[in-house]
């Protein structure tokens, strides 16, 4: 096999991609020549911490939306993959909220494992990607950004893992012209520590509201202001915090919202999601789609129905995470090997329209979970990626809603069982709330 | 004439472009098509004010770099077109350094009475330009981002005006990762009063060093400190103020000098420039060069040499800014419409060499602002635009020089004699310090 394919993204994605053909070389396959294009200086993604926002040294977007002091928002048990568990990497269970750098820290262990560094160009950002009917080949163009020269190769199979939580959305307000604060959206919030004795008015009512809020608080802000568009969050919230009707506007330091109320803000930070955003495919292979669990024109979720040379992994809203990723990357990778023949167009459509219905009728949070957690076994089963104990996992979900409704600053504290291994996870040494210190000594260490 | 030109950017330089082409369709001779890719919804480039940091309301990188209350920080008799002055537009002699709003207000009246604004199409981003050997073209391929529809036409020639000061050059320094107060980039910077009562460190020696510092002075910051590489800017800084040499680390909120000298501070502002950054262009087409008055490459500091059907506008190191883009633009135009014919490559490199070597010999800034003057009234010369009276021009930037010498935080209070019509500006009816409202109204209007 003389292949080639262009993997975009060395995120969780990207990773699983990677550890998907890695894994079936161990197993004896004859793969492809893989190449992944990383526009960051390391592998990690999203969980690659960077103190920069906007644009980087190189003058490319920031790709990173954490802030320091994040922990995992939802338990790991959730997360796990399959093929490498927790208790594999840190030699014995840990808690079940881990910060960011201990996430990091297990991301990498597996894929060091398999030894995949060097399939990586590092400092390399994806420009163009074009396909040539007639030859059935992609042109890739990149920008090394190091030596500061583009380039381009072909391809016969691309991977777009880019991911789709790094380009804001950031909608104005009446008077953010005027407003005498800093205004930023969560995708550029990196310390709450900056708001520390401040009114923080967050606009949306998604995790991003709802932790970023969380920690501004934890690390002292004076007051936490929520303004939502439909309806509140309605947790048990700290003394400080309000929910109130969308911002209708500011004047000064004053938000107006639209029930008449109005409050004095210090700084606005724009909880407001993100978009797809692929700046290097034109229409003939772009996906276009909002943040949902079945975005059209995707088939099985994973191959682009009208170029199937072309994957996309990671692009779903995500209950599911590291292992749905690896659910997509094991599937394509076997539809790339040739051993999972692919329907025609009608028929794959026809699949995803019915999805998408389906999608449609989900009638709660704990529906779409069951969702997609059998789209995400279903199309684990069709590969030799080991078998997802999707009942644990939906377990371990369904408590942990249960304990953000009960104490919305203390779930984590909470334990949950492992679904790979059967581990009931420690409880953390300090509850969440005191626990100020986010790096992996402290966590991994004692109080 | 059937041929088609390209202009990628709408501020002050792709303007002068548009410009230079309805003014020769004016005068009877026949121009190719002239179509202008604007990013932004508005023309004005850099003087198109925006809340916006990072990345904009499509995904895109934000253009502006500038802030609320930026005034002029050269005379405006520097920067005055010979083809539409200042008395012209606004009817009657204005000040000398007028603020952002007074500008833009000022360009654009020069292009509305042009009538080439449905030659510009706005919100749409330039993707990629490759050039053809055989057919002698460019595919120009842009995203149309407010239908979200990419698509490409083919030009016979390529004018590359997109700016040089909205990527920001953004070194790193021990300690970022864990520094508790706001880190950001002078591109980011948008209102002084987000500073009131801060201590603020400012890494550079340039006028956005320069600019940004007396902005959190006027507008109420606690203390000034700017750190530099090689030397102190020297003025007559406020008590407030001082220079230090490089920042070493920070710690905690403590910034540490290499002179082993340390202060408190709450946010550090990156004053470190910009870089030329062209992700549309392949290295076959693409400037590399840092910020100077010669960047090489360019014949006349304006043709490809490699490829002259591709040109550069405004990509010079600048003293002088609108009527050198205006310079550049009626050659550049003149070159395409085949009125002045370019020599052979060898020769072209052979001059373009030579004013690199002038480059380098120039003793200060008072000998580089003549270079450039020399520059620019050469290169308007070989075309219709309306003379320029270098000496006069030159004039008021030695005064200004003076001005900032004697009194850094009063020199916005000088009048100068326009080079164009011969008037001396009134003075302004405020003192710059305490003009607090930097609107077009407050501006033109009674104290």
């Amino acid at each position: 096999m003389n292949k080639r394919v262009a993997v975009i993204g060395a995120g969780p994605s990207g990773l699983a991609q990677l550890r998907a053909f890695q894994s079936a070389a161990a197993k004896g396959a004859e793969i492809p020549e893989v190449v992944c294009f990383e526009k960051q200086g390391n592998w990690g993604g999203l969980w690659n911490y960077t103190w920069r926002t906007g644009l980087d040294q190189y003058g490319e977007q920031v790709h990173c939306s954490m802030y320091r002091y994040l922990w995992s928002n939802g338990p790991k048990e959730g997360l796990e993959f399959a093929d490498y568990s927790f208790d594999e990497h840190f030699g014995r269970p840990i808690a079940s909220y881990p910060p960011r750098a201990v996430l990091f820290d297990y991301i990498e262990g597996r894929v060091k494992k398999a030894g995949v560094r060097d399939w990586i160009r590092f400092n390399t950002a994806v420009r163009q990607v074009t396909f040539d009917a007639e030859s059935a080949q992609f042109t890739v163009t990149v920008h090394d950004l190091v030596n500061d020269r583009t380039y381009s190769e072909l391809f016969d199979y691309v991977v777009v893992a880019s991911g789709h939580f790094s380009t804001p959305n950031v909608p104005s307000f009446a008077g953010f012209e005027g407003f005498n604060g800093r205004v930023l959206h969560a995708h550029d919030f990196r310390d709450a520590r900056e708001f520390a004795g401040k009114d923080v008015l967050l606009i949306g009512t998604s995790y991003s509201a709802e932790d970023i809020g969380s920690q501004c608080w934890k690390y002292g802000a004076r007051s936490i202001t929520i303004s939502h568009r439909t309806k509140p969050m309605g947790f048990n919230w700290p003394d400080n915090w309000s929910e109130v009707p969308l911002l209708e506007r500011v004047d000064g330091h004053t938000a107006l919202f639209r029930d008449g109320s109005s409050k004095h803000i210090d700084a606005i930070i724009l909880c407001t999601g993100y978009v797809h955003h692929f700046p290097f495919l034109g229409d003939d292979l772009r996906l276009k789609t909002s943040n949902r669990l079945w975005p059209l024109g995707l088939y099985n979720g994973v191959v682009w129905e009208k170029n199937p040379q072309l994957f996309y992994v990671g692009m779903q809203d995500q209950w599911y995470t590291f292992n749905m990723f690896d659910a997509q990357a094991w599937y394509a990778r076997d539809v790339m090997l040739g051993r999972l023949p692919l329907p025609d167009l009608a028929t794959m459509q026809a699949e995803s329209a019915d999805w998408r219905k389906r999608e449609e009728a989900l009638a709660d949070d704990y529906a779409a979970i069951r969702y997609q957690s059998e789209y995400t076994a279903g199309l684990a089963a069709l590969t030799d990626y080991p078998p997802l104990n999707i009942e644990g996992m939906n377990e371990a979900f369904f408590q942990w809603k249960k304990h953000k409704k009960e104490d919305i600053m203390g779930f984590r504290n909470n334990s949950y069982r492992s679904a790979i291994t059967g581990t009931i996870s420690p409880p953390h040494h300090t509850p969440w709330k005191d626990a100020l210190d986010d790096s992996l000594e402290s966590y991994l260490g004692k109080p």
